[in-house]
């Protein structure tokens, strides 16, 4: 037993008759559904172990049917082996329904070798010590914070226009966010962090929950201990679909993660 | 029989024993290996056929194996029927070998409603017969084009910084595309033209091929008639990994499509 509520939550165990089983907790919703993320990370811990590499490398979850809390069984098949990545396929399933597809390469990131180049910066935001609290900010607001923001420290930057675009402006999100239990971050739980944030078109276009079709996530490093530092950003919403676009920076400021959502805008 | 590479050359048929079949040609490769795109397209006519469904929304392949000139199968699954989207699987199998595995959602665009705001924005190019075409760019700098190239025309603008990168700039590909043949662009050739212009980093880091392991394509209107206008940027090129990240418009300046892959690069 360990004191980290996602390594507690996202435990996974061989299944008896093949494949690995899960148990989902409520503390992870967004009001009745959890978190696309966290069911995210379940399925790649199995993935992970049925593929004997560490880092989900790029991973594309279809979210099919919201499952509740309670058991899920994960049934994974190696795609393809290779020296390099191994493709795994696996199907979250709760009561005899599939949830969550999940298609996704991994490797160990620490074997890679070839040219680095970075040309994109992390955003410029005062250090978490001088940001405000997401949590805090909407409950001042008189609204109350979904249960999966408590399993998070989200700091947003004092006076950040998230909520509030300007005309022909993206719609935005940048803030540093770390587990609230202190658990530190890894390639793993990088997927979960890709979608923690609050949608970028809340409290301007969409009402509530915005629900995802599709995610992908690329971890491009293991995070050095700390906050990471993570920016979302939607420059195209066309009839209701939306794109949105994330970055994770750790705290020696490498870029983690990049990720991609589409979802859906359910609108007031 | 058309007059369109692309219609034919992509051409699905019910197989006997269930599934599609499919009859892959050299002109779509890069040296001796078919190009991702033309891959993902194949896959994707058969399973918008098996999905009832035109419009790839959301579609991702992982690159297992190239196959070569030939027959190939396509095993399709319906993951999930649904009113607004249908999540489709696919296998592209040659030889008894799985080449190209696809996860994606399609659905109909022409049936979404729903809020629209888009703040992206088309590159600010001259108008195509003011570009220069890339193949003749190409054989002037005696190389050979890609036979790939010859399916498409391709115009970069006048001066165009591709493979010439500034310091602390991204690497990046700007130009007009179309079907060299007139063959005018669709939801599903979208996805062909999201793989269609060389490497962002051809020229500066890679000295040749740069095998997609993923790419996503998320088609998000059907394209106009006439060109497109597609832009292609990597900024994060870590121990010879990048994302290559791509939008497409159309001739009325409408976003059509947004791309991520993940590619590795092979360095000189």
């Amino acid at each position: 037993m360990t004191h980290s509520a996602f390594d507690d939550d996202t435990a996974i165990h061989p299944a008896p008759s093949g494949g690995w089983q899960a148990h989902l907790r409520s503390r992870w919703n967004v009001g009745n559904n959890p978190n696309g993320g966290y069911l995210l990370a379940v399925a790649v811990k199995a993935m992970a172990a049925e593929a004997g590499r560490p880092d989900p490398v790029s991973v594309t979850a279809h979210y099919l049917s919201p499952p509740t809390e309670g058991p899920v069984s994960i049934r994974t098949q190696v795609v393809k082996p290779g020296r390099t990545f191994v493709t795994v396929m696996a199907e979250l399933v709760q009561g005899d329904r599939e949830r969550v597809r999940v298609l996704g390469a991994f490797g160990d990131l620490t074997e890679r070798r070839g040219p680095t180049r970075v040309s994109a910066r992390p955003p410029d935001v005062p250090p978490p010590d001088q940001c405000v609290s997401l949590r805090e900010l909407t409950e001042k607001a008189g609204r109350q914070a979904p249960e999966v923001m408590n399993r998070f420290d989200l700091r947003l930057p004092p006076g950040s226009p998230w909520g509030r675009p300007s005309e022909g402006d993206p719609f935005e999100i940048t803030g540093w966010i770390r587990f609230k239990d202190g658990t530190e971050p890894t390639s793993v739980s990088s997927v979960v962090f890709a979608d923690a944030f609050p949608p970028t078109l809340l409290g301007s276009v969409a009402a509530g929950w915005v629900p995802t079709i599709e995610l992908t996530v690329h971890v491009r490093a293991r995070p050095a201990p700390g906050w990471l530092l993570g920016t979302f950003r939607t420059r195209v919403l066309v009839d209701g679909l939306m794109e949105e676009d994330g970055e994770l920076w750790d705290s020696e400021r490498r870029p983690v993660a990049l990720s991609r959502q589409l979802a859906m805008v359910l609108t007031r």
